[in-house]
Formats: C-alpha cells, structure tokens, sequence
C-alpha cells in the first residue's frame, strides 16, 4: 500500500492482561482454597511478581519459546502463576486434565513433549504410577513449600516455593509475534486418540474481549468471581484472562467442589458470579436445600458442559433470585461459542419463555459466526426448528490441530474456514442455537433427520425409565429407523406401548422409535455421556420388526 | 517456529461489524433526523444491504482499496451506510468537521485526495463557496432524493438515492489485510496545519472491543443509544461500531442539537444511554429545566470532548437519576483513552466523594495504557497529585499521522512507543487520570510546574470574572512566574488584591501570580477556548513586579 499513515503495532499477547491487572488492579484479590488446606489470599500485582519469577525459573531449566510447561492443578493463585509465567516469556503452558485415565496422560504429556510439569499434591499419587510411562518430562514442580513436600517415589520434584524463591522479577515478557502459541489443551475425543488445540497469544486476547463484553460474561471491576470450571477447561471458559483484565476478584475453589466446599466461598467472600458444569450447581443446590440455605450476593451464574437441566434453572432464579446464562462452547473455540443472554423480545414475553429460551445454547457474539448446513454444506435457514451441523468460524477457534492431528492434511476446516463442531443444532430468529444432537448420533431416515436427544429426553420423562438411548438401525425403505433402548427403574417392568405412549404427542409422528429394546444397562462413557458407539455395536446385528 | 498447529485467521475488518449486525440483529432499529425534516426508521438489515449499494456505485465510480472518500456529515443512516460502504471495499471513509473554517476544509480535502464527497443539504452552501479550490474530488453526492435537490452551482453533483438506486448487492467485503486503513480524521492543530489519524480496520475493531467491555461503555442489546457526538469525531467515539456489533439501537440526531430536539428523541425513542460534549448537556438541562421536564428512560451519559462541569454532572444524577460517566480521548486515540468508571473502593465513599472522582477524566481500559513523565522522560508515580506528560499506547493509538505530517520522520512515538498526548496530567492510587494542563500552557517556575487550568478555574469562581487565563512570564529567578488575566464581568471592576484573595488557601501559596491583568477581551479560538497563543504573545513584553 502507497498510503502512509498507521496506527500503533501493539501485539496482543496475554501479558498484557497481567501487566495491566498489576498496573491497575494491583491490590485486587485472587483467593484459592490451597490444596494444603487453609484459604490463602494474594494480589494481582503479587501474582504479577511470581510470575516473573517462575519465568526465571523455567529460562533457568531451559525452557525456550514454544517449549511445552504442563500443568495437572487445580484452580488457584498458583496455577495462575505459572500460567503467566510460562506464556510470558513464550512458552506454552499445556493444562492436563487430571481426571483421564493416568495412562492417557501419560500419552498426552508425551505427544505433548513436555519439559517441566507442575502438580497438585492431589495429583502426585498419579504421576508416581506412570513416572516410567513420561518419554520428556524433566522436572515436576509440585504445589507446596518444603514442609508440605510428600514423601514420593519421584525423581527430579521440587516444591514449587523452593522453585521460585529467589529467582528475580527481571525478566522481558512479550515482545514477539502475537501468533505466538500460549495454550494448549486436549480435547478427549470418544474415537482416535486425543487432539491438541494450541490457543495463540493473538486468539487469548481476542477472546477475552469477547467474554468481556457486556451482553457475554460482562465481568466488572465490581464482581468477585468464582470460576469453579476448571483451568485445564479452556481456559476455565476465559476466566483467567477475563477477571484480571477487568480487575475483578477471582475465588478460586482448589480441589473441593462439593457443595459446602463451594458454598462457604460464595458466602464468605460475596461472590457476585460464578462458572461450573451442570453437577457442580446441583450439589450446592441440594446443600442449600438440605440446610435452608441462602445466597444473599450472587447474581449470576454460566452453566455450560453439558445441557442445563430446568430445575437448576428454575431453583437458581425462584429460589435464589440468581440469574442463569447458559453457555456452550468447545475446547476448540476458546471456548466460548453462544451464551444465553436475553433480547428485548424474550425479555418482554414473561418467565416462563425465558425458561425455554435459557434451556437453548445461548447466542453468539461478535467474533463467533456461527451456521447451520445440510449434508451438503448448504445453509438452513434460522427458523428454530430445522436441524444441521454447526459449523463455527472465529477470531478463537482452532484452525489445525496440534501436530495436524485429526484432519485432512492437517486442517479441520471446511472451504468457507468453518470448523465442524460435529453437533446438530438449529438456530432461532433471536439467533438463539440449540444442540439437537451430535452428528454421529442423528439418525437418518428416509435423508431427514431425527434427534435422538429428542427422544430420549422424552422418554427418561417415564417414571419407570432409568435411563434411554435412541440409536439408528438399518431399515431397507428408509436407510435407518429409530430404536429406542430402555433401561427401567430397578424393579420395574413395562411394555413397549408404554413406553411409545409417552411420546406420544411430543414429537413428530414419523419420529417415533420403530422398535423399543429393554436392557439390564446402557453403557456410559468415562464422563457418564451414554456411550453410544458401544450401545451401537450391541445393536448392529438388530432386525427391526418393520423392516 | 517449528510448531504445528494453529487457531484461526479471522482478520479484524469493519465489515464484520455489520454483517454480525445484520445476522444476528438484523431488526434492530437505526433511527435517524433527517436533513429534510421528517424521522427516518431502518434497520440494519437495512443499513447492511444498502451499504453493500454505496460499495458497487464507490466501484462503478473507480474507487480502489485506500481511495479516500469523504463525507461532510450529520449522524443520519446514510451516513452510517456510506461508512461501512466505503470501509467494506478497502476504500478510507474521510470525515470532515463542517464546523471548521471553509478554506480549511478544502485544503483538508486536498491533503486527503478525496475523490468522491458526500455532503447533507447543510453543507452544500459551503462546497458551493469552495468549489474552485477542490483539486481532486470528481463527484458530489448530496444526501437527499431527486426530489429534495437543491438548486445548486455545483458540477457533478448528484442525489444519494439516485446514486446507489438499482446497485447490487453482490460485492465482496473485507478479504483483506486487517491493517488496511479504513478511516481519516483530522486533528484541528492550533499551531501548523491539521494532520490526518488513518485508523485501521484492525485498529477500530479492536476499539470497539474496548469501548464495549461492561466496564467501558458497557453497551447492550437493550441500550437504545443517542449519539449527539458526531461521526465526524472520531468514529462518534466508537459508537458507529459499537452499537451494530452488540445490536443496539440507534437514534441519530441529524442538524438538530439543540436542547428541544434532543430532548424530543430521548423521551420519543426510550434512549438509554447518550453521548455528547457539555454544550449539548447544557442545552437539554436548560430545556428541561425551563419545561419542567423528566426522563423516565435515560439511564446514562458519556461526557467528553471538555471537562464536565460539576454542574451538569450533579444536575443529571441529583434531579434526574442519570449516571455520568466523564471519557477522555482524542482523535489520535480512536478516542477512548479513560472513562470515569467508579471501582468498589469510590463507590463505598459516597456521593460527594463519587463526584470528585467523576470530575476527573477516568480509568483506562485493557487496551490502552497510559503513564506520566517528566521532562526527562522519567516515570512519576500514581500519587493523584504529581503531574506530568501525559503519554499513552494502545492497539487503537496513532503510530504515524496522514502522509507521515507533524513528526520526526513521519514518526510521533518516544523510544518506548508511548504518543505524548500535549497534556499535563496526574494519575492517582485507583488509576483515574486528571489533567491539569496543556503542556504548552504549563507554567514552571523553579523547575515545578503550576497548573494555568487550576487557576483559571478558581478565579472564574468570582462573581466579577467574566475569564480568566493564567500564563507563563518570564522571571530571572524562576524562569516563569504565573501572570493572571481577568476579564471582567461587564460593568464590574475590581482589585488586584480582589481576585488574589479568591486563590487563597485554594492553590499552594507558591502558585499565587505574581501579578493580575485586567483586559476588555480574553482571546478565544474557534472553539470557544482561550487562545493562550495569542495571549502570550499579547503579553510577550509584560513585566512583572517582582522580575
């Protein structure tokens, strides 16, 4: 371009987010329930300055740009000061989630390459079992101070207090491109093995832009925040970078997570928002109940990782007078995608409709774009009503996966740069998305679509259904047809009309299950998600009474 | 890097802004005054689609990536769609301030090589004027039909609607590099000519990541937002972008600014949050106070452009439950720099505490960071009391003017990338930023420095003075020393020592002038602010008793 004139080169790398928390947020609080035990309370401006120094300490060991620094911690100030730490000075700090199967970390660390891994005393135990499995790891930091050191069967540990002392608060961080990879996380894939998403300085910033607008998260310098979704979560949903940047307090809940354990916090420290999974709302919610409770200062909360159940719902705002947002996102998209925020039209239609719309995903906000294809890639319309594959493209969502794992060549996208988040879902005229079902799980009869989260929904409604799954069988005249696998109530015995009756109404009539099967047990998956490539496998020789 | 694995390219253009518009709130509502008279209702559905026309009659009329096209415009609809017209296609949308002098905005629209102007029926009577003096524009378009043309002696001229009739609205958008510039703002200089701020594409989508954080402006779907501050402002403070991205409506004013007229829009339209300079908030109080007037549905207002008056600022939240936040910011800013925000510590101080913090110019938000220096380019503390340079840095802050004017090679940063802003200024404890002065306007005596400002503004509190300017003269001992100029109220006379005694105990006793001159008329600029140029040049000779 022959035009001169510009504007400032200002790299958005994630140090910044900590600089200016420091600079002007510095006295604000980041609290954490220590592994330990007691509830330790520091600044910004403190885990500004430590992180500096576990920046010394990993250049001490070595660690260059893009090297991998794992985690395998829960939340809490120190975490955040690794976080820092490592992607400061370059580094990318792989956050593992502990709850795999010890084996599976062992592979993901190694596919990783990790250098240096700190960990919860929690989680020593772990790394004991698989020390001979870990191919690259040199050193593990483990969070206490040497009089908390564990008696342990590793090489190598040092305590995370001793690993830092001293180490200086000179050290440059940033200044280098803001494409930077800063983050990486696994997502645990039902099929293959494990794919990587290596979040950028760039997409981090972006992103917490995006959360911090006022109709997303809308995190003000007024909140205290409780992010029970943890780090190794994507970011704990952007929390991290979103609370220092807004300089707000961050109350973070260690390894207790049960509900008294999260209920002391919320009321000692008046936390005015917070972030956890569907299980996690339902243990305080029956703590509460249990114990007639209140929750004088919370205003709101963000649900997401799995669908919102309308009781937690209904109970948070009746009970409590705490506002729900429902969120969905993926590791893949940083990961915040849609968030239920109301409009002016849901708003003006009373409670219940909002209950009905705060049950769907959320909308997108600017940054996300979202779309709804056919199987040929050809848009749906917003209706609300017809399903596709989601597709999202954005300013932080994956384009490759770590090491090209898992695509063509390489890249996931499609030809217009969208990601196929292998969900069906439609979208509303107020561009609300709902999740209808997971691609794999669609079942496709006669080229239309049926939800089999749909039906399954529905059918756990019977009070003699434990639990259900709609999967797809062969059927000569429609390609597939829905069966419906019933586990009963202990105890229990019913009839197929029965359970048919129940959907009776609910549903489109050509969506009803062709054929209902009782078994002793659906099998689940290590999250507790039906399992349904294993249920499809028991089923695969199955002759349905209409074909 | 040896890496593999990345998030995705997803360029910060403008045009995004009102595509998410249209998707996403497509029914929302810009309403707009128009220049003929009757309100004018669309939508951004609208807006978007015939912005997409001003694209394809900008390319049938040649306009390539970083032609200029110029607009001397009210805040109307159209004027928003020739905005994101001219930006989709890579061309830099030029604003011009029809409140400068008319010779002033040919030579600006000479500078800037615009090559298609785009005016409102107001302003044709000064294009007429100038006409012989625009070197490169080749086409007026007048916004209005053919019905409302006016009788006009200028060539090439055309009606807006006749020029984008029968466009399609088949033209590709962005698809470009983010640092493409995408807008031109001049700064209106009191010394050497104006210079021109290119924003980028990249720099004023990130702008409005900022202005929209809840803490910023904080703007949502349910805001309905009256922006008095002109588009020809620096982006009507980001407003022109902010509002489409989080699908808020818009109330545009048009000519009409008076008192009356935007009353009539704010109660008319339910506004909830507006934006303009004092004058303007002078005027509607006024207005309302004179009618007896309420407002029911305002909820907020950003002042900027001049220090708030306590007045206005108390008169807002004391009669009618408005909160003011005060914005600072300048054209080489995008503007936002700070905005009075209050934090927990201000808020739990009480009302009178709120407006003195309310009466400074504010906190700066995660993307713009500002520090104080002294002559050497040393940092001062954050102490609320010493003042000095005030510089910033920013990804929406001006690295090099239009055409590389006004500064050491086209450069006008320091060696740390800090923009010196002209302004003297402190920052205190909880980051809010005060200016004390122009740095051209600062008087040192000894080596310390005397805010002229602080003194003008406690001499005005006399009933007698009229004005009052405060300027450096030159002393042997001291270098300068403070000379007070009164101007008195008409009809009224006064003493020297009169208009000390109002200083007293108010200032330090050292910041007392050393003398006090009473002239008929205190300069003004164009303005309406003191020509301190002018004064001291008046004075250049000027004696003081204690020399």
């Amino acid at each position: 371009m022959s035009i001169i004139g510009k504007m400032q080169d200002w790299p958005l790398t994630v140090n910044k987010v900590i600089e200016h928390a420091k600079l002007n947020h510095g006295h604000r609080k980041v609290i954490s329930r220590s592994v330990e035990g007691p509830i330790v309370e520091t600044t910004y401006a403190e885990i500004h300055d430590r992180a500096k120094q576990v920046s010394n300490a990993l250049i001490a060991d070595g660690i260059q740009m893009t090297d991998r620094v794992a985690t395998l911690a829960w939340n809490t100030g120190r975490h955040l000061e690794t976080w820092y730490g490592a992607m400061g000075i370059g580094a990318v700090l792989h956050t593992i989630n502990p709850r795999l199967h010890p084996e599976q970390i062992a592979w993901i660390a190694n596919d990783a390459e990790d250098k240096i891994l700190f960990v919860d005393l929690t989680f020593v135990p772990i790394i004991e079992k698989i020390q001979g499995l870990l191919k690259t790891i040199e050193k593990i930091v483990i969070y206490c101070d040497d009089a908390h050191m564990p008696n342990t069967t590793l090489t190598n540990a040092v305590a995370y207090e001793t690993y830092i002392a001293g180490q200086s608060l000179d050290v440059v961080w940033g200044d280098f491109d803001e494409n930077t990879p800063c983050g990486l996380c696994y997502t645990s894939g039902t099929t293959g093995n494990p794919k990587g998403v290596l979040y950028t300085h760039r997409s981090n910033v972006l992103h917490t832009f995006i959360t911090g607008m006022a109709d997303a998260l809308g995190v003000s310098v007024f909140d205290k925040v409780l992010p029970v979704v943890p780090m190794f979560h994507a970011n704990a949903w952007g929390l991290a970078f979103t609370c220092p940047v807004v300089g707000a307090d961050m109350i973070m809940p260690g390894a207790q997570m049960d509900g008294a354990s999260i209920y002391e916090l919320l009321t000692k420290y008046k936390v005015t928002m917070s972030a956890a999974v569907p299980t996690v709302w339902m243990m305080l919610l029956q703590h509460m109940e249990a114990n007639d409770l209140e929750l004088p200062e919370l205003d709101r909360v963000v649900i997401g990782g799995s669908a919102v159940p309308e009781r937690i719902l209904r109970a948070f705002k009746e009970k409590y007078d705490v506002d729900v947002a429902h969120a969905w996102g993926m590791t893949e998209t940083s990961p915040l995608g849609t968030i239920g925020q109301l409009t002016p039209e849901i708003q003006s239609m009373g409670w219940d409709k909002h209950v009905e719309y705060k049950l769907k995903q959320g909308r997108m906000p600017f940054g996300v774009e979202l779309k709804i294809t056919d199987d040929d890639g050809n848009d749906i319309p917003r209706d609300g009503k017809t399903s596709g594959h989601l597709m999202v493209r954005g300013c932080a969502v994956v384009d490759t996966y770590f090491k090209g794992e898992g695509g063509n060549g390489g890249t996931v996208l499609d030809e217009n740069g969208f990601f196929d988040t292998g969900d069906v879902a439609n979208i509303d005229e107020y561009g609300f998305m709902q999740i209808t079902d997971r691609a794999k799980d669609v079942i496709k009869s006669g080229g239309e679509w049926i939800s089999s989260i749909d039906i399954e929904n529905i059918a756990v409604g019977h009070p003699k259904v434990a639990n259900a799954a709609a999967i797809g069988i062969y059927h000569p005249k429609w390609d597939e047809r829905p069966l419906l696998v019933i586990q009963l109530v202990e105890g229990e015995s019913a009839t197929k009309e029965e359970i048919l009756a129940q959907l009776e109404g609910k549903i489109a009539k050509w969506w009803t299950p062709d054929d209902v099967a009782f078994v002793d047990s659906i099998p689940l998956g290590a999250t507790g998600k039906i399992n349904k490539l294993a249920l499809r496998d028991q089923f695969k020789d199955y002759k349905l009474p209409t074909a």
